[in-house]
């Protein structure tokens, strides 16, 4: 039996001041594995995408109207179907599902589509045998806006460590402050970057396999040679390295634990710890993120407003 | 060994265009619980507190000098030291460091302040022992800047479900479109609300703690009483409830999973399945988001920016 | 194209001396949620059940031969159908399995049946609309062997806290000790604990639903009151509870992590601590386990070889 | 103020016929860091160690006596004071802490120790820099028991996928089968494995570290090259691989999630699918278990009761 069109609304008649406001809908974390097989040794693309639109949905949210609601089951078996064309990129792959649905749709006037990739190592060179790296998960992440593309591509969960080449003094002392100043501790962190590009940017004209490698390789290396007197500091180089490298990378944001490693005192013990054995703690931690950007670039770019963590 | 001030720097010249943007830092998921212990009938208060502080860091990150860099360990004392005096709500403890953080330092602009609280039933009405209710987690969130306060409280992990009153038909069809229209179905979600206080409420004059359980009785009911033809339509009848019952609420935010139960095929073995057994999927999920505000309010909120999802 | 029987054996001959042993397989965390519909006050059982099969199937493992593979699929299958029936409760819904498939088929001698049942509460009263109780999960497992059943039934996740009333001194002091000794803590713990029933019991004719809401208080209600001088003392005495009401019980197994809420030292900061800051720790923690059991009972009962922890 | 010495079990005699089984109690998941830096080469050595005694504790359980109770806390110190001199592999690490307990106190008369080690590569070749893999964990049980000590060695969470090379036919059909059989399917699994000594190793001669790695080649290389007719099959494969290559194990266990991928039916879109566009399944999952022993071997080895899973 079909319920009355919106009984709710009938029996409790809106207070006249509430609406709706901003909005988005879809199917999250559709799970894709893609193998490419044109020859015996195969490939694998593995994916978990997420697909939201943008635009006038008002009805579904006040009448129950679902005229305009493309079925979130619609949105993952688009993406199932255009995966058989092959993924290439994450970020290619969500730029193709943005034309998709903004094209598709007159009422879809933009979305929100992400997607982390996983990747897999060859088993022993084998052809069709994979081992999976956990290390890292590459995301991607469309926002797409007044018929405008605002792409940023980043890496979460690369955890680092520094064992030396780490201080931390000079801080300010207050009533509340205990810590010792230290010229010798571990650093570590699970870096979360993220980087965006220019507007002006033909993404078409990007590869952005080689960008995730390069920007991998660039921030690994920089917390690695940077001596370091803070997080803040390595943070730093990390991102200043990224747009350093690619002009078309204009903001680099990241968020960075401080996975603190506290020196055991053995002393009771009657021993020495001469920074060798530590305690790794789980909670809490530090937490210190920043953007760094080429200058004259817009420091509040819309997408990251749907990433969260600054303002 | 002290390291000279920024080798890093020294060896590789910053590109002429590369600056430091928004940034902040702090202690996250510090581990809270005060026990109030006054008469022999104690209580609990069980929070995962984060601090962090805005304001002029640039030297940490650009040159490894710390000595603007409140440490965030003394931020870890200062929130154990506050939590002496009790804590008394969330919001009101994250007002308290809010103050505290910044005039007490001249170069800390603002920040961001958060808190989880996690709940306690009494075990059989004993004074002293308690089991934990984890079906839920309170949140509250303030961000200052500008000399402005801005508070947003919420519920977040609230599962529920409805086991018929829930139907979806009417949406479009195109090629990629292969769902039945179904008048009965199985509703779950896992509710993610926050609510947002007008910019000129008097803060301090709010009971925090009946807020919270009116909001999340109203949430609870309002999904209930629903008679859903979308999960938007519920969602919105959610928002409504709570800024409706409230002057001091201006804006809901909701982010629902729609947590898939599909009705099994007992077809093959002869049975029927008059919607009584389900596979409950645990991904893809539908992701359903949409914020109700009251009418004249900026629906752009400088403190949303810190909790992504939309834009 | 299928492959010939078993290419890898030919290719590399079995070394002289290695065989299979013991050996389970079946379809794991199957979720199934069923909805009691007979009237309009709904009600719902939400499972995860796990089937795996014991018997001859050595010609799987060493020939690929699945001709007696009772394919995981099928086990899933089975459930969904079974459930048709209804559940009534973990232990039964598990026993009607085992049955079908030791009945069903000749090589199959046995197997290890698990569910966990999650628990939901109405939402004011509401016939159909549900609130998850996150609190606990219900846990039983049923070993079939040699024409036995043997059936364990359990909570696990139950989280309790005693904000008094718990001491620990009178530990020896060797080299390595240094922790002081106190004679009031926080003691907390996340309650698994499993009870056995006596082999001869009809098992058809308990109401293992009852036994579980019974167990549960009789857990709690013994933890709150015991006045703790060692968690291992709260948790015989919770054991005993259990065994002390239920003659058809003969064993509870408990495994208790003891985890350890910190007073902060406060005093750096001119402040007092009498027991009400605590920093609330994640890791390490105490593990702090024991069987309880009526005298003259089997202590190495072969289903706990299925749970592991103990030897 | 001290409690009278077991006020619960005056209030509530004993019930005559219930007693204290088997127990163990320690500390769990103590996070070590351990840097060598005997040079500017730096090396990690990353673990998460458990220790837990066996022996004569009734007092504690029954009295709250704790004068036997060597403190969770003082085996934590002991793990960190041991760690001074280096851990060397988890197995050699667990055995000194066997010796130390057991030696060091009249009353212990064994235990179960357990370690989990975690794994960094260089960045770039650099002296003390590191990134974290976290592709798998190794594993380490140790159990003491009548003087004597029973060692398993292990890897857990290792995810491999086989693109092709694995089919599924030939399986018994009765009325809740419905599965279709495949010659090609996409077979992957988290492989964890788990290899025992024989009981007359000299545990004190053996190079774990390499052991640990042959093993882990081993099964990788059984894994990629068997062509697959039940994952039963590969899984035998990867044992007999290990037990082969090394005279001092006797037993490998094995159990592996069958991590279903389904092919994605894109007909419906006018698309075929030869087997290159898939659904990767979270719940439910196949899971396959067994132990491949060299003949002659026990089966029922007490240190298996502590892992739980077979019976």
């Amino acid at each position: 039996m079909h319920a009355p069109a919106d009984p709710a609304a009938a029996a409790v008649p809106d207070p006249p001041a509430i609406v709706l406001g901003r909005n988005q809908y879809g199917k999250a974390e559709v799970r894709l594995v893609k193998v490419t097989r044109d020859t015996a040794r195969h490939s694998l693309e593995d994916l978990s995408v997420t697909s939201q639109l943008h635009g006038d949905f008002d009805a579904a949210h006040t009448q129950g109207d679902n005229s305009s609601v493309v079925a979130t089951d619609t949105q993952k078996n688009t993406i199932y179907a255009f995966a058989r064309d092959g993924v290439g990129s994450p970020e290619a792959f969500l730029l193709r599902l943005e034309q998709h649905f903004t094209a598709g749709f007159d009422w879809v006037t933009g979305g929100r589509w992400a997607a982390e990739q996983y990747f897999w190592n060859r088993i022993s060179d084998h052809d069709h045998a994979f081992a999976k790296d956990k290390s890292e998960v590459r995301t991607a992440l469309l926002l797409s806006a007044a018929g405008q593309q605002h792409l940023i591509s980043g890496i979460s969960g690369l955890t680092v460590l520094k064992s030396t080449g780490s201080e931390f003094h000079g801080f300010p002392r207050d009533r509340y402050t205990t810590l010792a100043e230290t010229t010798d501790r571990i650093l570590a962190t699970d870096v979360t970057a993220t980087w965006r590009y220019a507007p002006e940017t033909d993404l078409g004209g990007l590869d952005f396999n080689a960008l995730y490698a390069s920007a991998r390789t660039l921030l690994l290396d920089a917390f690695a040679t940077t001596h370091s007197l803070a997080l803040q500091q390595s943070m730093y180089e990390m991102g200043k390295a990224v747009i350093a490298a690619h002009p078309e990378i204009v903001e680099v944001r990241l968020s960075l634990p401080n996975n603190h490693h506290f020196l055991v005192d053995l002393s009771p013990f009657g021993l020495d710890n001469p920074n060798e054995v530590f305690f790794a703690a789980d909670r809490p931690y530090g937490l210190i993120e920043a953007s760094v950007l080429r200058e004259g670039t817009d420091p509040d770019a819309q997408v990251w407003n749907t990433v969260g963590g600054f303002c």
